[in-house]
């Protein structure tokens, strides 16, 4: 038996943190019993090479891996989600890189709110006089409330916690029976929920948030439910990124020991950040914050609630649920009034999620009656194709490389991106614009785009992606590098990173197979409905990433289908948008039930004419160059 | 500021559990502090001397009190709720009167069971198969279960708590997608809310409990909702009575410290306790109970739920709710499935409350059309009058005497109790029946009246309670003790006391309050509406003290109405057989909660004819005989 089995000692260092474990125990398991997280990109694949620590002392069993050299090995190197304890250790973890850079409102331009649903809040604050009771009129503490509220409200049923009950008596006695009520109808039916009652006749802002819970960042709208008014922004990158970068890394993490409720804690932890630091910045306490919507994409909603999401991954793709339950912030410990309903904004599907029900409310989708592609580029690739009467959605497992995973020297578009990159015909020189100014540390999915179109134009690439070898030359930007043919976009010499800025042919790759998925599923969605992609009347994209590239480029690389630039919108992020219109109207909560209930979800991997597609999409523009008539006249100059 | 002031030691034997506190702090809360609980029967008003603990070291300031002699003082006794630390301590606790005996169906006489309502209860339990999802039906986990529940029960919307929706996934594959689902449809509307959902098909009962919370005792009833049986039956004395004996010595140790939750819990206890015997006994493992049920009167209602009970006992005399919101058993503590709901069945004021209204219900009175008086004479009486078509209800804050409370030798209605006593009209000699037989040790409420019956027509004492002083007599059996003229019932050597068994004049000054105020509720309640008593054509007496009375007597000394002894009947506990009608009936409950809005609530305190009732009730019968023609015609034998 396994309790009976010798256990080994490991020590973590710098906190000097031992845990007793049976041999074998992989390292990154060991360092979670003790409380130390270490980062795992890949989610504990073995497939990222970042989760390096140093063994001090001791043993540790090793299988080979590409991502730790025998050098580095030699030098006392492991991946901890490989590594395994084969005897007592002292280990050194490195110093965390902060990835919590928090942006507000202000930093990157101007926001977009659009919110043409009526103003209905669920949560309404009332002041209440009551006569206090007598001898003649003794009816309940609750009954005279309820009754006072009822006909403030014309509402039938006023439900309250025992936790807020316990305190009823005295809050109203307090006030001489003056109070501020806070009530909840978001529920169903004529029916109110009490989540706030105060002594006295409380005024300013009822506070209330929508949250965008993003795999890569996080984007919390503080709102005024009285006037509507969005306070402000701020967005954060989600902690859980040093669990895995794209969802899949983040549900195998889940898997692990206690790695759900450790998500879990990562994603409530950024929330609260950003709300605490709201709250020093508009002066409120967090507990006055009276609701809350969220969305987020099906796995991250998951993990947000603690739900299980493994089966999100498995075949035949089936999520916990798609329609949440009302669940308080109390249970999941957010920084809010503990009794404040947390709304999760529906989704479709296991890959469709709430935060492309969101978008389809924010874009204005539902109620247009012009045929409308709808584009989510973030971590993973949804779309949706209809208009107010019928829709139809698909995801595309695109892959997080337009944000920086997979690609050499890829990163996300935050300061220091190339987010251009023009190159000279003759000289092959670029010229490139980094995000913020400055030197360059890395090159963004715009940028990547970019540089692709131009290199695809100046043949330093061919159409399969493959550089022209006749151009390669040491030294020059064309150069044979460790992994292949690279294209240096910028030198040491130039850029903030301390090394060559470049992209390689197998970066250019994951690249064209990332855009490849993504136009094979227009595609494949546009036949199934019958629809030929040149009917589409407006292509509204949303996500963080779409709000950065250039259209003209899009189509020349093939990533967009080939129409009228003035077709395509960009909308930012239209997740938190939707959020902020379910926090501001029933009627928009409503509506998102609506639409996420009757979107046609279209499982791509069932289609049998998928395969095919993204095989012929594996070009740049596309092995059938007539599809992007401007691009086919492009390159024949 | 206090918390500069030195701190005292007071450390409590035989437990050598030491607290540090302000001088100047009440010994019992001391304790209560170090988590040492004294009993303190009158709720801690210095008013019953039962809290007595020995001060072996240090000093303690302390009131003078008629329940501390000073020899007793002397010897370093001290009344806890008195005496105030005044120096470090050591003091001993007595060991507690192990009170929980528990009394289970069999042992006092047949169960009474009445529901004539259709069966149907709010918890159902359903054995379900579903088809594993595919690639071509992929919906999610909750809803496909959703979709399965709803056509199975016929309702719109099933809800489910996320601590079971985070099971949801690997209990519907463990179970190969054969899962046994308990579905509670006791909230509004046509919705279900899942309570429990277990791989496999479960079979066996389906348990649910009622409850009766007492002041006094707790009476749980184990039903098998499926067949609508009674299993088994428990009752035990509620833990509480440590905590004051009637509900104003419980509602006043609620307002010390942590008195609230502390009596929270000890009902919690008791039920528990309960629970737990039931579970060994019949096999079952207390997480299976799916539904509970509970009725009490108002004030132990609002301990149960750990609401606070002060404005109970003061006037307006409002509490906090009558009707209370829907809890689960996981809130409060109670060993059940934790999302079992608890529903209180409604009470109608301070002091008519849940058990009142379950009483109505299960003994018929809401669908009779003969007017009928209703009883329940426990630690305190409440009234109803009516029929199907109106019923009017009154509290008299009778005092629990008939309970043993403020009676010398008085005790409740357990073994070794004088339940029935007859004196020789020529020797004075008592025979006396004693409950289980043997030798007595106190006298209950029955022998109560049965003993001041017969006192009175033998003379001994006169209409007024006043002793016949010409009768007493040294050594005899009427005789003057050290509390003025008293009557032996029991020698010492006759009885189990150790001492004589007395009712003394002042015993028997609070026996005519308790049955005058009683006498005087029915009748301002009967005059409020116009009726004369004896158009009464049934009285229903409910409560345990009810079981074992005697018509004849209880007329004589003017407890109860002079009718034809065939109009009353015993009823038995009414509270505990409602609730198990709510249990086993959705529309038990609604009539429940119609029965309880529609009641109309006299406030006896609020008449101002109440007083000269109860002074005229303050006679045996009745300062006017007239109204007791049956006693008129004997007393002038």
């Amino acid at each position: 038996m396994s309790a009976n089995r010798e256990k080994l000692t490991v020590t973590f260092q710098p906190d000097q943190i031992s845990v007793k474990v049976p041999p074998g125990t992989l390292l990154v398991d060991a360092a979670a019993e003790g409380g130390v997280f270490i980062d795992v990109p890949c989610g504990g694949q073995g497939r990222c090479g970042r989760c390096l620590v140093k063994i001090d002392r001791g043993e540790v069993s090793h299988r080979e891996s590409p991502y730790l050299t025998q050098q580095q090995q030699a030098e006392g190197w492991a991946l901890s989600c490989v590594a395994r304890v084969a005897s007592d250790l002292v280990v050194s973890v490195p110093p965390k890189r902060e990835r919590l850079a928090v942006e507000t409102a202000a930093s990157r331009g101007a926001l977009r709110i659009r919110s043409d649903w009526p103003r209905y809040p669920a949560v309404r604050r009332l002041h209440l006089e009551m006569s206090p009771p007598s001898l003649e009129d003794n009816a309940s503490d609750m009954e005279r409330l309820r009754a006072t509220i009822s006909r403030e409200l014309g509402i039938d049923e006023l439900t309250v916690d025992l936790s807020l009950l316990k305190n009823l008596a005295s809050i109203l006695r307090e006030g001489d029976w003056r109070v501020t009520a806070t009530v909840d109808m978001g529920g169903p039916g004529s029916e109110g929920h009490l989540i706030d009652l105060r002594s006295g006749q409380i005024s300013g802002p009822l506070l209330a948030v929508a949250v965008d819970v993003g795999t890569t960042t996080v984007a919390v709208c503080l709102v005024d439910l009285k006037s509507g008014r969005l306070i402000d922004r701020i967005t954060a990158f989600n902690r859980q990124i040093s669990c895995g970068e794209d969802v899949i890394s983040r549900i195998i993490y889940s898997q692990r020991g206690q790695g759900l409720e450790h998500l879990q804690r990562l994603v409530v932890e950024t929330i609260n950040e950003i709300l605490a630091e709201l709250g020093r910045k508009h002066h409120f306490g967090t507990e006055e914050i009276s609701e809350v919507v969220a969305a987020g994409n099906t796995t991250m909603t998951h993990l947000f609630l603690g739900l299980p999401a493994r089966h999100i991954r498995e075949e035949p793709y089936v999520p916990t649920a798609n329609l949440f339950p009302r669940v308080t912030a109390g249970e999941l410990g957010l920084a809010a009034n503990p009794r404040a309903s947390v709304y999760c904004v529906p989704g479709v599907a296991a890959y469709v999620g709430g935060d492309i029900t969101a978008g389809v409310l924010s874009s204005g989708l539902y109620k247009t009656d012009k045929l409308t592609l709808f584009l989510d580029v973030g971590t993973n690739g949804e779309i949706v194709l209809g208009n107010r009467e019928w829709m139809t959605t698909c995801a595309c497992s695109a892959g997080p490389a337009f944000e920086g995973a997979g690609v050499r020297c890829g990163m996300r578009a935050e300061k220091g991106a190339i987010e251009d990159v023009r190159i000279h015909s003759q000289t092959l020189e670029p010229t490139v614009q980094v995000i913020g100014g400055g030197k360059p540390l890395g090159i963004c999915g715009s940028g990547m785009i970019s540089a692709l179109a131009e290199m695809l134009i100046t043949d330093i690439i061919d159409k399969g992606g493959r550089f022209n070898t006749r151009l390669i030359e040491e030294g020059a930007r064309v150069r044979l590098g460790d992994h292949g043919p690279e294209y240096v976009v910028a030198w040491a010499s130039e850029s903030a990173a301390g090394r060559d800025i470049v992209l390689t042919e197998v970066d250019i790759n994951n690249l064209i197979r990332t855009k490849g998925a993504i136009y094979a599923g227009i595609a494949v969605m546009a036949r199934q409905v019958g629809v030929d992609l040149s009917e589409v009347e407006q292509v509204l994209i949303g996500g963080a990433f779409g709000q950065h590239i250039n259209v003209e480029e899009a189509i020349q690389v093939g990533l967009l289908p080939d129409l009228p630039w003035d077709r395509f919108q960009f909308l930012g992020n239209t997740s938190v948008w939707g959020a902020y219109n379910v926090l501001l109207s029933k009627q928009a909560r409503a509506k998102a039930e609506e639409v996420a209930r009757g979107m046609t979800y279209l499982e791509l991997i069932a289609d049998n004419t998928f395969m095919d597609e993204f095989t012929s999409a594996l070009f740049l523009p596309h092995t059938n160059v007539d599809r992007f008539p401007s691009v086919k006249v492009l390159l024949a100059k």
